[in-house]
Formats: structure tokens, sequence, C-alpha cells
């Protein structure tokens, strides 16, 4: 009896071993979007996803951001200016990806882009400083998200959101919070959507990282405005 | 020591009883503001808390709603127009809130207005349609609650938003599952931060109730036009 036992143990760890080895091959003909990639883990993830050798667009802010991620990676990166809040950037970048993506269409889109200020108690905030928060981190993604997804339906591709632990529990007031479990919220009925379309939609729920998002002066400037 | 068991057991059960026979006293003093009284939801609780003494003031948004609830309710009962999508008719509310409950505070806060469409499948969907949603749903719940809390504070009251079981399970494409994922993150850090004040905050999430947000013709409708 136990040695039944002992076989089949090792065979769900050989399973796991095996299902775990798994990696994406043909990694040079792949497209990744990432929005957000002036800094913090857009910034990094693209140039991690560069020197892996993916086909990296990283959709930046600023061109200050632009100019300096294209100076620490190859030339297969490519930049463009995003500003998630617009639905005109929106229609211009999508363009820019289709363009480049052509007929193998879209394999990754990270939704990457937030801001972590306004922020302090409910009660200290008004009804713009939450608009703002929602702006970008919400209605930013779903509006990306919508836009690029017949590109990565095309490529059967994946699309990534970060969320965060605070889309779990909403330890601060302020519309941050709001605006994870909003992403929860979206990602998982998209999620359901897609799954027939052999796309996936996968979250990330960091926690306290060192990014800009986290940044004590950022942070304290925003609670001394409020 | 079966006996002590069950002499333990009759505790636990005589305590629980005299815990849910406690009622709230002096209901003729106290004032309630109710949202989105036109149907539903907010229609009935309005007349039930009415039946029941509260000095009920019902948030209607539109004047034949706010007359067809007087005409089934008391004189004590009274209506006020309230769009809580707009700053300014909420600024207007919370004014004639004021005057009405003077010192004595608002002892009831109920956040129930809210829409079920535009909702579709996601992709069916466009910024614009989540916005609106978002508009009533969540930035509408935000701001009035923001805008009265002083008048809460003031009678140490409570705060109820409606929020839905969609606001724990994202089964539908859409702006409303994200905006009741918003309410749950809103209510639970205002629940924390208010709780050292005496004032609370709930939640509460109904399942699927006939009332006008869950109307056949108006989701089909909304189904067919996105």
């Amino acid at each position: 009896m136990w040695l039944y036992l002992a076989i089949l143990v090792g065979l769900y760890y050989l399973l796991r071993w095996h299902r775990e080895r798994q990696v994406v091959s043909h990694l040079r003909d792949k497209y990744v979007l990432i929005t957000g990639c002036d800094s913090g883990f857009g910034n990094l993830l693209a140039r991690q996803l560069d020197l892996r050798g993916l086909r990296v667009l990283a959709a930046c802010l600023t061109e200050k951001g632009a100019e300096q991620l294209r100076g620490k990676t190859s030339d297969r990166l490519e930049t463009v200016i995003l500003d998630v809040t617009s639905t005109e950037s929106i229609a211009a970048a999508t363009q820019w990806v289709k363009e480049h993506t052509g007929d193998r269409g879209l394999w990754g889109l990270v939704n990457n882009a937030g801001i972590s200020v306004p922020t302090g108690l409910n009660e200290w905030l008004t009804k713009p400083d939450f608009v703002k928060m929602l702006n970008v981190n919400l209605l930013g993604v779903i509006e990306v998200t919508l836009s690029l997804l017949p590109l990565v339906r095309k490529a059967k591709g994946r699309v990534v959101n970060v969320s965060s632990v605070m889309g779990r529990v909403s330890l601060c007031g302020g519309g941050y919070c709001i605006s994870k479990y909003g992403i929860e919220a979206f990602s998982d009925s998209l999620r359901r959507e897609l799954s027939h379309f052999g796309v996936k939609v996968a979250i990330i729920e960091p926690g306290f990282f060192k990014t800009f998002v986290t940044s004590p002066p950022v942070i304290s400037r925003s609670y001394q405005e409020t």
C-alpha cells in the first residue's frame, strides 16, 4: 500500500516538474505591449523581456522615459507615447501596434500603467480625486484592453493586468483600492468571456515594492495636499 | 461534564436572544436619508421606515417618483430631488438635509440609488458605457457619502451602502460588477476610518430581486443596443 502511495506521489511530482519546465517557444516572433514603461515594474519587465528576445512594444507616458528605456535596451524594443486616459492616444497607439505586429497579432498585453496619488483618508478627498485615480488605474486599463483585444485575439495571446494586494483588501482610503478592486472585477469577467477563444487573462497582485507607486515623498506630498 | 456543556450552550443562546431583541429606540427623532426612492428597494425601504415612525428623507431622481411616494406615505416623510451624478444637486440636497435635521444630525444614510445598464459582454461596450455606470453606482455613492458625512457624524449615525452579490463575484461584463466591487472597497476603508467616531458603515449585498435593476426588458434592450 505504501509502495502505491509513493508511486502516486512520485508521479505527481514528475508531472509537476514537467509542467513547470514548459517554456514558451519562438520568443523572437512574439510581440508584447507593456504600458507604463517609464519606471517601476513596466520598465523592469520591458528590459527583462527584451533580454529574453521578445519583441517588446513599450508604451511610455513621457518622451524622456521612452528615451531612457531605449538607451538601456536592444534595437528590437520599440517605444510609443501613450496616455491611457486619452481615447485618441489609445487609438493612435493601437494603430501603431497594428502596423508593427501585422498578421501575427499581439501575443501579450501587460496593463501596468498606474498611479497611487491622490491618496489620504476618504474624508480628506473630493470626487475629482477619486475620478483622477479611476481614470488612470481603472478606465485606462479597460479602454486599452478593449482597444487592443482584436490584436490579442488574433495571436491567441494573453492579457496581464497589474492589480495589487489592495485589490483584495481595502487598506487605505481614496481611489487606489477602489480602482484595484475594479481591475479584479473587470479581469475576472473578461477572463471568462475570452477563455473560449484561447485568450488568457491573468492578474498580478504585488504587495509593497519599491517603485514610484509606493515612493514615500510622493505619498506624503499627497497627504499634505489633501 | 455534559451538564456544564448544556449550561454553556444555554447561556450562548440566552445572550444571542438578548442581543437579537435589541431595537433602536426613539425612532421618531431619527432622520434617515435614502437615495433612489423612485422605485425598488429605496421605495420599499422609505415606506417601511415611514410606517415604523422614522423621519424619512427620501431622495428621488424624478418629481414623478417623489410625488407617487408621497401619495403612499405619512406626512412625516419628505422628498427631495437628487441626481447623484451632479455635484450641484448633491450640494443642494445636503443643504436641504441640514435645514431639516438641525442639531440632531442625520442618523442614517442609505446609498441605494443605482443602475444596471448599459450592460453586455465587455467587448461589446466602450469606455463611455463604463463611465456612465461608474458615475452613478460608484462615484455617486462616494460623493453623496462624503457630502453628508458631517451630518452623520453629528448623530453618531450609520451609513448603509447597497452593494450586490456581484460586488463579490464578477459574473457579468460591463461596469456593474466593477462599480459594486468599488462599493465594497470604499465601504470597507470608510468603515475602518469612522469606527473611532461612533459611526457605523455597513453594506448590503442583494442577490437577484425583482426590481428595476434586474428588469428583463431593461437588460435585454441594453444588450440589443450595445
